[in-house]
């Protein structure tokens, strides 16, 4: 199939360290002159780490666009680095927790729409905790803890949940240990 | 918790007919002075339609931002109208159903570092096809039909489905299907 777009010109419209918006004239799929915004922004890391009773550690975080507290994965931008590394950095730095085995799941896209963001989703295995070497102590990360793919299926049902990237990592992580015979 | 951000000012930084970006000027929870930069649109809605097999349809449609075709579920933005009634014009524009049976399951946010977009998930059922009433035939959805669970799950595993509000829905409705013991 072709492309139903035809890009005339691209331009920056806003830019902060984190995100670019391009504002690109285009001809429509409709045929009509028109315009397209996107949001660009360096791919990001989510993690699921597991304890050897394959439960999954959650943090309680802040997010600032919500303006609220929620229940999430550890995770964050890549800041251009090493997927891997840029996991091992963001779990660290949120939970405390290292990791001897890492598996990474298929990679996913956040906003289809509007984003050109990729999120890598890593499984961690075989961790040790030492919350000395969790460093994010700032205030946006009030607590985290371990909860079996039951208790996140209700919280996700209740909506104690819902942060979709880190439902969409729950989805990945969930088939992987049911194809291994995990859970 | 309190929040541990201050917001001290926030200003337009461009708009469009879709989105708004917004940068307020804050004090970090590390106590500084700085940015952030947040996206502000419209909430969404993303529909699973299950036919009398409970499989569910997905559409083979373009992504601009990604600059590539894909599956994904039916959906769109709400325009600022009814969830309900967006939901039933998003699916029939998109794949000709229409559906006697219509269920709202959690809603979910979908990008929640930068973007304040929420998404409702809509269950459709007892649903007819009539390609006819399909108006959104400018070249942006190649095709579409029903896929189960299990075809799904796969497609995602190979990262045939890599769109993450999709996969978010997914997982909303497979928990659906599972307690009412219809999958």
């Amino acid at each position: 199939m072709n492309n139903p777009w035809k890009i005339l010109s691209t331009k920056t419209v806003y830019q902060n360290p984190w995100i670019r918006v391009r504002e690109d004239a285009v001809i429509t799929p409709e045929g009509k002159n028109g315009i397209y915004g996107v949001i660009e922004s360096k791919d990001s890391v989510i993690v699921g780490a597991l304890n050897d009773k394959n439960e999954i550690y959650l943090i309680y975080s802040f997010s600032y666009p919500a303006q609220s507290w929620q229940w999430e994965l550890p995770g964050g931008g890549s800041d251009g680095e090493d997927i891997l590394e840029a996991s091992k950095r963001e779990l660290a730095e949120e939970t405390g927790i290292v990791a001897k085995e890492w598996i990474e799941l298929p990679r996913t896209r956040v906003c289809d729409g509007l984003m050109t963001e990729k999120t890598a989703t890593l499984l961690a295995r075989d961790i040790e905790i030492n919350t000395k070497i969790a460093s994010e102590d700032s205030g946006v990360i009030e607590k985290g803890q371990f909860f079996s793919f039951d208790e996140v299926g209700q919280m996700v049902d209740k909506g104690e949940i819902d942060e979709g990237q880190s439902i969409t990592a729950l989805y990945l992580i969930e088939r992987w240990l049911i194809k291994n015979k995990l859970i």
